[in-house]
């Protein structure tokens, strides 16, 4: 059975499930949501998709989830990989990931689209500013904890490393500067390196209007 | 054992802990954070209770544990309480869990933060709009969820419902109407009955300077 992700390839919360799917080498196919014409947050998708109005949703057969984190663990459950290797390894990994949800892709996220997909006269020069400083303040967190460290829990990859990592592989200008964090920068190319790995853009049909 | 939980009153993410520990009337007290002279992002609480300089930090014994999300997991696997009833009440919570860390709690808490305990000439009005807009649309998720249902996963509490309401208890203004919200309000009147419940400043030690 194909898994269909509702999913766009500007979002990072969809990318993070999408590395999951890839680099397990499932069964699936990406389904658009047409997110900057409001399509992700229709009264339609609302009672069909997600009350929540957010991307992605994850459908298997009759199984319907939404949440990155959510749909990350239950990926986990399914192929025995990237959930952690033990309890205190497995809480180690919900932890980065809650982290990331609340503190790093939360900022990036917003920071990405308010720098690049609004027009210039709704930006909020210290709205932009506000969210900067939180969000260097959760990379710098990050790069002391990569510090002697290849991957966020543990010896190997987990979902804590697909769900921190999805935002910082965007190339366009939010405020996030690779070559100033050393540590984060060697593990961005540590998890490019995995079979299967791909930029968003190749993994989910982009939703910009106008983008190729 | 008893179990300590750094945390301060002020702190939602930790009044959701705290929410937990006194459902189960289990054996804990609070050690309090100075949060407001920086205590949570010195060097020694960094290296010594959480890397992240977050609040709550919870202690058993030799297991500490940090992200409200991780530590009530790790209560309900120790009471059977407040999980879900089965996988997928599980990940309902989980998703809910995380909905909150990301949309819910993140907006209001730094905007009960920036309204209540900066000083005037430090607060930007389009930040506090820009937190407001996000703030209200989770509360309209949240809102249109409830219509309906006592409790946001299944038949009975769970942490699902006290990671949500945790900022919502607290009577500082930070843009939040409680009785434009009627199914809100009446889930927070739920949760204000069972057995054990305190207001956060019942709970814990506050943290603001010259505060009772």
């Amino acid at each position: 059975m194909t898994i269909k992700l509702h999913c766009f390839g500007e979002s990072g919360h969809s990318y993070k499930v999408a590395l999951s799917l890839a680099f397990n080498n499932l069964d699936w196919e990406p389904v658009g949501i047409d997110f900057f014409r409001g399509g992700s947050r229709t009264d339609a998708y609302r009672s069909d998709l997600n009350e929540m109005g957010e991307a992605p949703v994850f459908i298997e057969g009759d199984l319907k989830l939404t949440q990155s984190g959510v749909i990350l663990d239950y990926l986990s459950e399914k192929t025995g990989r990237f959930g952690g290797s033990d309890p205190d390894e497995r809480r180690e990994v919900l932890r980065w990931v809650l982290w990331d949800n609340h503190k790093m892709s939360a900022q990036a996220g917003v920071l990405r689209f308010l720098a690049n997909f609004l027009t210039e006269e709704k930006r909020s020069a210290e709205v932009i500013a506000f969210l900067t400083g939180r969000m260097k303040s959760a990379l710098s967190v990050l790069e002391t904890h990569l510090n002697g460290r290849d991957w966020i829990v543990g010896q190997g990859i987990t979902n804590a490393d697909l769900s921190c990592c999805s935002y910082l592989f965007y190339n366009e200008p939010f405020g996030f500067d690779r070559s100033a964090y050393a540590c984060i920068d060697r593990w961005l190319a540590r998890i490019a390196e995995q079979p299967g790995w791909k930029h968003p853009y190749d993994l989910m049909p982009r939703a910009f209007p106008g983008a190729a």
